[in-house]
C-alpha cells in the first residue's frame, strides 16, 4: 500500500457500484482521470461511492472495431500516465476474468509504466449468488468452472474442450454466451451430461433490471429464447441451480 | 437495497480488509453484532473500514469439531437475529465459494429468518492476480476452474473428476489443497497434462506475509515442500502462470 503505481486496474464488480471493493473505490476517488468500460448510471457511482463523475471517460464509446478500440484505450492510459496523472482503469467484474486486463498491464509495463491490479467481484459467481444460486454447496460440488461462451463449440480459435467441461463433476458458469447458448447446451448434452441437469439464466444480474429464470440444461436455449435474454447474462448449469430457499420470477427478482 | 434482511452473509475478500466490498463494509458498520471466521488483525478492519472491533465475535475459535462448530454458528446467528439484532456473518473470500454460506442461509430460512448475501472477492482469482498471474488471458484460455483440494483424488466423497479437470483446456486454481498437492499434481499428470505446464503457488496472498513461487505442474509438490508452504495457499496450473511482467521472490512479494 506504500507503493503508488501510476495506473490502477480496478474491478468494478457485477453491476451495482457498491459491489466495488473499498480499495477500488478509494483509487477512483483519488484518481485524476477514470477510463471506464460500459458505464452504468454514473449518478449511482457518485451516490454510492462519492466518485466525481466529471473525471470519467467512457471508453466503450470509442467508434472503432474491437482491436482498434483496445489500442486506443492502451494509448489513452499511457498518455495520461506519462503526463503525471493518477489514472484509474475501471472494468466490469474482475479485470482478469476475460477482461483483457493483463493485456493492458503488459502494454503499460512495456512502456515502463507501473500498474497495480485491484481485483473485483466477478459476475460469474456473484450474479447467480444474488439470484439465489450458490456456485458451490457442500457435498454437491467440489469445483466450478467459469467459461467464456463468446466462441461456439468447435470454433477453430476456441480453447474450450467441451467434452471435458461436461464431465468435471462441478458447476459450469457461462458468461458472454447468449448468442451461442443453443450450441453450448447441445455440446454439453452431446458429451453426456443429463438434459435434466438444473440450470438458471440471469440477465443484468446485480442491477435493478435483474431477471432470472430456472430451467434445465435441456430447456436452457428455449428458455432464453422465450424470455428474450440479451447480454449481459450469465447461465449456470449444475445441481446447485436446483437448490433454493427462494422463489424467482421475472416480476420480482430474488434479491437485489 | 430497500429490503433490509436480519442477517447479512458477507464475503470479506482474500485477506486485506480493504478488498471487502463497499456494501459489505457498510453492513459491518451498521451491524449490531459480527460473527467472523478466521479473523486477521482486527485493528486493520477498524483502520481500513472503520468497523468497531468491539462487536466482533470470532467463531473460528469455538472449541469443537467442525460439524458441531457449524451448528453452534447457526444457532448463534439465529439467536442474535431473533433477538432483533442486525447480524453480519463475515466470511473470508466469497460466501459461496466453498464457504458453507448457503448452508447457513438455508438454516436461517428454515427458521423464517431473512438473509441476504453480499458477494466477495474470491481468493482463487485475486490471490494469483495480486501475485502477478491473471486467471485468464486472451487467446491463452477461455475457461478457468476453481477446485477445492480438501479431498485427495480418488476419495469416495470427492465430486471431482480429475481426468476431465486435466483436459478442460483452461486454467486450474486449487484452494484448500496444500496437504493433497502431491496427489493432485500426480493425478493431473497421470491424466495427460504436461508436467512442463507452468504453475505458481502463493501462501497468504493479499496480505503482507504473501509468498509466491513459480514452478511447473511437475515440480509443484516439491516446490511447496521446499518452501514449507502452509495454508492458506492457492496454486494455479496453466499457461497463464507462465505469463509475467513482474518478478516474484520470497523476499519481495510482487505487489501488495
Amino acid at each position: 500500500m506504500t507503493f503508488q503505481p501510476l495506473v490502477s486496474l480496478i474491478g468494478g464488480g457485477p453491476g451495482a457500484w457498491d459491489l466495488i471493493t473499498v480499495r477500488g473505490m478509494r483509487r477512483l476517488q483519488d484518481a485524476d482521470v477514470i477510463l471506464a468500460d460500459h458505464l452504468g448510471p454514473t449518478s449511482e457511482l457518485h451516490q454510492l461511492c462519492s466518485v466525481d463523475s466529471k473525471k470519467l471517460i467512457d471508453v466503450s464509446k470509442l467508434p472503432y472495431g474491437h482491436q482498434v478500440a483496445q489500442e486506443k484505450i492502451n494509448n489513452l492510459l499511457l498518455t495520461h500516465a506519462q503526463s503525471g496523472k493518477k489514472v484509474a482503469r475501471l472494468k466490469g467484474g474482475d479485470p482478469y476474468v476475460f477482461g483483457r486486463g493483463f493485456e493492458e498491464l503488459q502494454f503499460l509495463a512495456s512502456h515502463g509504466v507501473a500498474c497495480e491490479v485491484i481485483p473485483g467481484v466477478t459476475s460469474a459467481i456473484s450474479v447467480p449468488a444474488l439470484a439465489g444460486v450458490p456456485i458451490t454447496h457442500r457435498s454437491v460440488v467440489h469445483s466450478f468452472t467459469v467459461i467464456s461462451g463468446h466462441l461456439p463449440p468447435g470454433h477453430k480459435d476456441s480453447r474450450n474442450n467441451w467434452e471435458a467441461l461436461a464431465h468435471t463433476g462441478g458447476t459450469l458458469a457461462v458468461i458472454m454466451g447468449v448468442k451461442n447458448a443453443p450450441k453450448i447446451a447441445a455440446a454439453i448434452i452431446a458429451a453426456g451430461r443429463a438434459p435434466e441437469t438444473p440450470a438458471i439464466v440471469i440477465q443484468e444480474g446485480a442491477t435493478t433490471n435483474q431477471r432470472g429464470y430456472r430451467c434445465t440444461l435441456g430447456t436452457l436455449a428455449e428458455t432464453m429464447k422465450t424470455h428474450n435474454i440479451q447480454p449481459p447474462a450469465v447461465y449456470v448449469i449444475g445441481d446447485v441451480a436446483g437448490l433454493s430457499t427462494m422463489s424467482l420470477s421475472s416480476e420480482e427478482p430474488a434479491s437485489s
